[in-house]
């Protein structure tokens, strides 16, 4: 008999989450059946979307979505060997069943070298995020200029690293001098502590006299006003988050940015992975993902949070922007 | 020798324009030179545009910007003869010399039934706005639902007609009784007066339950705020015009749009016809609307103010949604 923890929210979060928005709850898992798999979960994502998607899809006291690496411990599906490993979605868990369907195998021959957890940050949904957001919406050319703000995120960071491997110029936007020195290790041009800068629109004007020509915007609000002042003609923006709302009760007002789109003639467009997840290009982005990080040509960075019983404390940290790359809960 | 009339800009406009800002000058032009051409305007252009333009390009003083249909009245440039009719870029201005590259022949064989006034509207510029920027930015399907404001305008009569050739439901907001008739009589499916509805959400919903694939934008400013709320996913908006905000002189506010755009994965895209005054769309879009016009697939309606005296009360008018379809000063 197996006894499953699960986080689960207590209440709506109001602003930014607490301690006390979430519980623990133990459930025993029934025995399994003919098709069934019981998988442990080893390393959990914390991830920006989680904040609005608990509005969005979750009731109180619903176990909080997100996904895993798992291992088979227990297989009566002759597709699941025991031991072998899975990227799944089933929530804030440590143990749980599947029939196998909603389990995504890690890209084949993973390198002993690679720790499992990049399953879920530089090769997973946020690496992929980064590609596919990128090639799809801003599509940049060599000698461009690319923004990037939450640029030490798990997303941010992967991008800024494949526009430089395109031949752009990249600029990134964090929120501590520590992020600030690893994106300027990890090859971006310009950098910047937007907390401490005494102006965006110097820094940005500084960071880049010739403006911008690609945004990935992971930020929204005020940032976004003052960005886009500072697009090129033709510029693309990609909206794959907006982490500086997600806590807001009441929407954050801001000017109509129509004249900036209009006279600019700029394309902005909203980005979620969950589009891709069944398509090729999703596979082919995790591979050439691994590639790139095989051959230090893309390098990835992973915050740390031991033990499942301080997951809320890594999803509350990483909202506040605590961590640099990918924030991981360690079983 | 000729004296040509021209109307300039006094003073930057403030809010809506005043007669006041608007002074006429006379000016005794030169004779030709070899290879030159004087043209007399027979109509001209009046349009949104030209209100934030003339902040953009214009210096106090300035003769204001805009086209017209103007007929040669002398020549001394063989390629261009006495009699015939041009679209030219000369301002408001009666007469003026040309080198004859700025000049733009009217679709060939214009047809004697039809004004050639329509050069400026349903088959000039804003028709061609109408047919690129749905054909580029929205990119319609037969089912899907359109949404365009300023629906009665020289741009949204055209945008409309089209996307109902093309099987789509078309929903217009206009600003009269009046307008909401006209749009009616054209074949949009469904249209209201945005000025006396009770809620526009409400109307917005009426009209369609089901929610907006695409959106034409000529408006911005709260209109859009209500209308991105009603977007289905992977709508796509074409931002063609902003026409609430042109005469603030303080950026209006509201929500900002990141929510909308992200979770919906909603496109938004600028567009501006001078763009593609030199690729072969442009002549292409007035081949095909010039077809649908005289097949009756496309209706036009313009709006005539006659004598160039009243042509800045022409303008303010438009500016005010005086008109029904294209506004024309005819001399």
């Amino acid at each position: 008999m197996v006894v499953s923890e699960s986080w689960t929210m207590v209440r709506h979060f109001e602003g930014v989450p607490k301690p006390e928005d979430f519980k623990l709850i133990e459930k025993e898992l029934p025995p399994l059946k003919y098709g069934e798999i019981l998988l442990e979960s080893e390393f959990w994502s914390v991830d920006p979307y989680m904040r609005p998607y608990s509005k969005r899809s979750l009731k109180e006291g619903d176990v909080i979505m997100g996904s895993q690496v798992a291992r088979v411990v227990e297989s009566k599906n002759v597709d699941f060997a025991t031991g072998d490993y899975y990227v799944a979605q089933a929530g804030w868990t440590t143990y749980f069943i599947s029939d196998g369907k909603d389990l995504r195998a890690l890209p084949s021959e993973w390198p002993e070298s690679l720790p499992r957890s990049l399953a879920l940050g530089a090769v997973g949904m946020p690496g992929v995020t980064a590609y596919i957001g990128l090639q799809q919406i801003c599509n940049p050319k060599a000698g461009e200029v690319l923004l990037v703000n939450s640029a030490a995120g798990a997303v941010g960071t992967i991008v800024g690293q494949i526009a430089k491997l395109k031949g752009c110029k990249v600029v990134g936007s964090a929120g501590s001098d520590e992020k600030v020195t690893y994106l300027k290790e990890i090859g971006f041009d310009e950098a910047f502590n937007y907390k401490t800068v005494n102006s965006l629109e110097e820094a940005l004007k500084r960071a880049s006299p010739e403006g911008y020509d690609c945004y990935f915007e992971n930020v929204g609000g005020k940032f976004a006003d003052v960005a886009l002042q500072q697009m090129n003609s033709f510029g693309r923006i990609a909206v794959c988050g907006a982490i500086s709302m997600y806590n807001d009760s009441v929407p954050q007002m801001g000017p109509y940015i129509h004249p900036y789109i209009l006279f600019k003639q700029l394309r902005m467009e909203g980005f979620l992975i969950f589009h891709w997840e069944d398509k090729p290009l999703y596979k082919e982005a995790q591979k050439q993902l691994l590639e790139w990080i095989l051959e230090n040509k893309v390098k990835y960075h992973e915050h740390i949070t031991h033990g499942f019983k301080n997951m809320p404390k890594g999803f509350i940290g990483m909202l506040n922007g605590e961590n640099i790359g990918k924030a991981i809960i360690k079983a």
